[in-house]
């Protein structure tokens, strides 16, 4: 290795007071320990509900702008073309609120010289071109995905798809008129422009990229419908008027220095412990009962998805989370795995987002984390 | 052992496919495994809300309440006077709704000839005196408490008190004007006549009577203020308008046959892992990830009290679950323990109840297990 | 008139004191006010939510076949074939729960002997054939239930149509399996077997039987698309499992007796306080700010249907009832409709239930009142 | 009236998009209709939950201070300390969520010349002293309220104290340790430092310095205690860590000019439309069914306080509202003031806040609208 800095990513895990706190990110700044320029990217949850009428993202997203906007000299408005922002609403039950900052340094070089033993957390972001309204939901959306997640494979500094352990998305949502959706539907093929279609369409792009799904298994009629196709690496929010989807890749790279490594699993429902075990196990991550401080501390991120099975049931039992009309299911699937993840890995800081459609099987879901190598 | 049959407990647990579904207890009643004469008491979660507009407790012991009563020949509304009842209301998440029928046969006697070798599970029912309105929360009614649970413990056939696991519940709360709290204002003592009291000096009735709290360490001053003091056996839910709590007592007996066990520990907090898997250790039970079927099934009842910590922590990080006013906290601890125990164990049939004033540790609570032995 | 007793409707209005308050109805039995023979229907307004987790109807139900069945020596559970229930959870805000019975007295004959001067209230009760699942939502089914309600006018004892004032409707929903769906989408005709289609074909088929909207403006297409088209007069709940709709139907009759009489008008949205006078004053109810207890004391039943308008707009301005993923819109919508009713009248027990598609205009509904002539 | 501008206040009501909306005053000032020197306050419904977890005020108020510093060229932090926010989250049912920015101009002056035949609205803003925790709830906060508002009176230009119809006040909760809370409850004054007892004195203190209530009705008893005690002017929201409680006064002045005039009332219960009438009537405004739009159109800001009636009646019947444990009774109670308030005007965008300890009898409030005079 030269005597050149090299690239490496670093990330801070704040706890925050509220949605709008962003104290943590401005101490680190104000120290000098990190350059807004470098800040790749945010992720976080706040506790707002997670729903149309949460807030709560606004306020983080909001804070952050107006803070990195002041350190580059440029307006808020427009932080977020070089910051990626990932918020989730919804911190149900013992889950602390959270942001987790990402910071690159240096430029990842793949020459041999620069390779090192130990693989280590490398980050890449980009986008999908525009999408039409009725591409989504259909092969082009699964195409188009799959083709941007392996530009960023590229830049990721990988040996292989293997490498990559998390793709976390933006779906994008195009808007639509009326008359569209008329003659789409018309033509005997409505328009599938929703939140839904975009997630799984999303996640089965990141499948096909990575090869978690052979391209002759993929078509039009999978999407939300054979669930057995899914991925465990893809994690998408749909966002109504995105016209791209916004990616955010996480590998481990040879080429990278930094003391962080990703490693992922899915769990095959809320309650897997197994699963969670197994991709700590594979990030060399001791859990016990109680869990050891200095092994909790390692934990950095820990990033996954949920859903209240559809089929009503969970381990053969029946659930009662999706006929409770004062309470969204949502907040139950989210509050569940938090709840046990929380439990099993020692930490509150969990980002669990919800909907979890060809992410994992049905009623499970992905699992990412990123912890300090030892 | 005489050829007589001997004194025994059984439980059933019932999958319920909604509150009114008392199917399970209709087929034991109907194929003659089991006599309406030795149902002794039925405990049972309901998917409502829990609180005062919970309607879902009323259908189940409703449906409980003619099934039982024509069995036996006499009204419904006299069952109760024979069975003891206990239904909590909150289903959050994975909780399987259920209900679990015990059923008591033959005498216990106490005599050598029917000791023993091994422990088998016993239960004794009864109440308090009726209540004064300003007893409540005082030591008046922790003393009474502890007389009642002595009274109890004499009937269980234990060796000493150390057999006796958990002590549910139905705390008084006699019926008082506004004259009767005025007058006990002026007199300096303000009544305590409320359900935060009740169920907080009912726990330290069981924790003096099982010597878990020493005598001079008592007062009214403790009640509702020095958390230090508990018990781990008591879980007791507050009844408006009740003048005497009732008690339902399990313990293990040398003088019981049959093929149940019960044990307990405490939680030190919603996470508490660890202290599942002492509570099951203790009971020989084996717990695994993922879970060993042949052990779970060995799993009769879980009884569990939750409570949002209400310093607003849990492991040292904030939660937020007492400032959301969509959804309250009852909700989310019950929702957040029930979690970690099903995926723990293995079984969502858990029965969590919340608040739990002296009732283990702050933030924490007393879990009871009842299984079959090996 | 004849000496012989003439047919007559009579309408007793009870609060209860919580869902299984039946004591008004056992007082009137008891006291041998009423007759459980002549117990047509009863129709209330419980505490509940209104969802599918709603146990407040089942708790009102099962208390009222349990008391009709003992007077009546029938089994409860073949009450509903003689009476029918037609309960509505959610007392949102101010509205009282309370429950309606209907006493019917005597048959109807439309002889000349018998015509009065003045025109009381009526009742039937029918029911459409079964339905297959695929004449859902479509013109089978509007035009079996346009059949039905043709077939209960003639027992009403009406002059025509416009003496028809309100036709209460349980819709069928029938079970269907996936293969059958997968058939009919296969077909070019995917099924439409759902509640929001079932309340919309229902109602559209009461139009059509009472001449509100012309056969020829009527297809498969209007069906939730076309919102111009619409009853005033229906009032549909959809139940997933019936295979026929029940029908109630209230109009006023020359041939018949008692001091009642039934009125309705269309709400164009839910601040229609206009509206509410209109149909007032067609029942000659004065009201005034504050409302004469005298006039208010002749209102016997109200009954609404309300509708959070899907623009988003009420009276041009926005709304944020669609927007909340922490209350849902039906619970919105029925209290505000429920407040301006109660406001308006001075009676809190208003019967509002929610869905409204092509019961009135978009954003407005359908509202029918029974009143104590003067 | 000399050449010189005089003393005026306008008012603007701007419906918003969101939170954190504030393009209409940002129009405003852009066009030069206003200048931000001149903006005393913003009064705005917001579409949170009006409770702990509501962050939509922070949106708002964050966004109007950036605006409103960058036009003055002082921090955003700071304009808190000119312009006095009052935002009230909890847009129930048909409230349009909006603001209203109030912009005082010139200096009004109380000599005979600048006298007019019709009296126009005058503002004034203020503070109380600093409390400390043991006067929260008692007589030196009522004390010094009414100081605080005699002297805002003697700024507005008024007659006398009938021409005073709002003062809308943050209530003072100055922070406390445990051990002064404890010091004062062995002294045999427990601490009263909370929403309700800041809410309640600070009406009464109203209610004292505005002649509504006599000196020698008043105690440190009365507070939430003796509910006939009352002001129909005050509209108190407490806010805990805030030392002092602020003012904001409206009034008519004879030395006002503009075109906006206030008047006040008192509703007796949250279905009094007889009372919304006088109020309206007071100020000249025709009322029909339907509304008239050019009367509509001379609203310019309706502010009422509602609260569920804690005997849990309305005009003798039932509610629901305290036993739901889904929804908060503050929810209902403002969905049910503004649903038909929104119904009797004709305009959704109405300002409710809920709690109304002292403010109008129990279960009613206080009334205030501003119009355009004719």
């Amino acid at each position: 290795m030269s005597g050149a800095p090299g690239y490496r990513v670093r990330a801070f895990n704040f706890e925050t007071r509220g949605p709008g706190d962003v104290s943590g990110l401005t101490g680190l700044l104000e120290r000098g320990e990190v350059r807004a320029e470098d800040v790749v990217c945010v992720l976080g949850k706040t506790e707002g509900n997670g729903g149309r009428n949460d807030f709560t993202r606004d306020l983080a997203m909001g804070a952050l702008e107006r803070l990195i906007g002041s350190r580059l000299g440029v307006p808020p408005e427009s932080v977020q073309d070089r910051v990626v922002f990932s918020f989730s609403g919804g911190t149900e039950g013992v889950v602390t609120p959270h942001m987790i900052v990402f910071v690159r340094e240096g430029a990842l070089a793949k020459d041999a010289a620069a390779r090192r033993a130990e693989k280590r957390l490398s980050v890449a972001v980009g986008a999908t071109r525009e999408f039409e309204p009725g591409e989504i939901g259909r092969m082009p959306q699964i195409e188009e995905t799959a083709r941007a997640v392996r530009a960023l494979v590229e830049e990721l500094g990988v040996d292989d798809a293997r490498d990559v352990h998390l793709i976390q998305m933006k779906g994008a949502i195009p808007p639509f008129t009326h008359a569209e959706a008329e003659a789409a539907a018309r033509a005997g093929t409505p328009l599938r422009c929703d939140m839904a279609y975009s997630r799984g369409a999303s996640a089965l792009g990141v499948a096909l990229a990575l090869g978690e799904v052979q391209p002759e298994a993929l078509s039009d009629e999978v999407v939300l419908s054979d669930y057995r196709h899914y991925s465990a690496i893809a994690s998408c929010s749909a966002k109504p008027g995105l016209r791209r989807t916004e990616l955010l890749a996480f590998a481990n790279s040879a080429y990278a220095e930094g003391e962080l490594q990703i490693g992922h699993g899915v769990l095959t429902d809320l309650l897997d412990v197994a699963g969670i075990h197994a991709v700590a196990r594979g990030l060399g991550l001791k859990l016990g009962a109680p869990p050891d401080p200095a092994e909790v501390n390692r934990i950095v991120g820990v990033f996954a998805k949920s859903e209240a099975d559809a089929r009503g049931t969970v381990r053969g039992r029946r659930h009662t989370m999706l006929s409770d009309d004062d309470i969204s299911d949502t907040r139950y699937s989210r509050c569940v795995l938090s709840s046990v993840l929380a439990a099993t890995l020692g930490d509150t800081r969990v980002y669990v987002s919800t909907r979890a459609e060809h992410h994992g099987p049905q009623g499970g879901g992905p699992l990412a984390m990123i912890v300090r190598a030892r």
